[in-house]
């Protein structure tokens, strides 16, 4: 048995892998990142009816592996997504993973190397960050976001900022002026969709595209990816787990 | 006599010009700035004892401008601050524009006229924008960042994220940590005055450089730019007055 971790800016996955079977969990980043992975190994380990010598080795990727005096090896967070979503997908030729702080376009190659990718690790616009300031000025959860707008019955609000201080200040001002709130939700879902869509623009093509990362678990995010790469955007129920997956398979490689 | 008004983001200036003397008034922007204008404009009048047809013309510049209905005519911002800084500074090379939403750097050749510029009004950092946030985080009015780090008795604490989002998060993880909150404020103050030096590098020089808008009444940027730009940097006890200086002194040549 070995185990993967990605310990993100939001969240902390963690990926039991036998060579056959795979065992997912993830709990809040939080202020403690190495309280927190602790704590889900210790649940996972029990799940499992398995101890802590079974765990032939761990290796960990995100933000936060630098925290974990625990892991056998680290390895780069675009190492560890390319790979994870080569395994999602067989044959994906671009990743688009939205985190809650950053944003990464990977371009993949045959056998799932990474040929080429971009980072936007900088700016909080067009990551998962900006979702969630949205989310608070609007009195909604981040996770509530993907159904509020409810598809495409309402046409998107255009928000003009790029900025997510200056957008904040534009939301709040529309609800101000009383404008649909399923609209405003709406428009922010483009305009991250079209700042990552941008990042990526470099990567045309058509071949398999996978959205992965926390924010993958939004739908209306997904289907607004669609409309600006005018190319099919897929996910997977473990979308958010691409970087443990990853971390989990070169654990494997290694026992 | 002749008016001229700078409809900032954060702000309205208004400056009553006759020829010889100026007059100078400004409030917060709020919700309407043309409503804000009209009972500065109003308590003008009534101090300077003249009435709404003495003013024979009205130039406006800022933002703000097309909101309001009782301008004459209006100039843009590069046109009026340029102008403006040439009269409070004679012989200006290089006028640095800080404002509430936005930062101008502006290269001013013989007879005060303008030879290039650059402007950031997309992003919030660098702008007297990110100083009103991270002054909200510290639970501090934005007006008193400027003598609350107390010189350089305090060595700054670096903020390694460049973005408003980012750089909050990062100061409400100092405070937790008890890091000396005027070590963090003076950090602020080289984190703006880092990024505005970046963005006007490519206007080397050693003439005059004179500081403008509302944030050149932070002292304390003022020295963090010198430090930055390793040149003088001169305020006025105009600079904030700038963009309507210039408006007035064009409404001028108008009459
Ligand atoms: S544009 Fe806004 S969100 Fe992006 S780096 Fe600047 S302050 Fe941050």
């Amino acid at each position: 048995m070995v185990a993967g971790i990605d310990a993100g800016s939001t969240a902390v996955k963690l990926v039991f892998f036998d060579g056959q079977q795979m065992g997912f969990w993830q709990r809040p980043t939080g202020w403690s990142p190495a309280e927190v992975t602790l704590q889900m190994l210790g649940q996972a380990l029990r799940e499992w009816n398995i101890s802590r010598e079974d765990l032939r080795h761990i290796c960990g990727t995100g933000y936060g592996r630098v925290n974990l005096p625990f892991l056998n090896t680290t390895v780069t967070e675009i190492a560890c997504h390319c790979r994870g979503a080569a395994c999602l997908r067989p044959g994906v030729e671009l990743v688009i993973d939205i985190g809650g702080q950053d944003a990464k376009g990977i371009q993949v190659g045959p056998k799932g190397r990474v040929l080429d990718f971009v980072m936007n690790d900088k700016c909080a616009a067009g990551t998962g960050r900006f979702l969630s300031v949205m989310a608070h000025a609007l009195g909604l959860d981040v996770s509530e976001l993907g159904t509020y707008a409810g598809g495409d019955a309402v046409p998107p609000q255009p928000i003009n900022a790029m900025c997510t201080v200056f957008a904040e200040s534009e939301v709040i001002g529309l609800i101000h002026r009383g404008v649909d709130r399923k609209a405003i939700v709406s428009g922010l879902h483009h305009s991250v969709a079209r700042r990552v869509a941008a990042m990526v623009a470099r990567f045309d093509g058509d071949g398999p595209l996978l959205f992965t990362g926390g924010v993958s678990r939004n739908e209306a995010i997904r289907l607004a990816l669609e409309k600006e790469l005018k190319r099919p955007v897929e996910v997977n129920e473990h979308s958010p787990y691409a970087g443990a997956i990853g971390a989990a398979l070169i654990a494997w490689e290694k026992v």
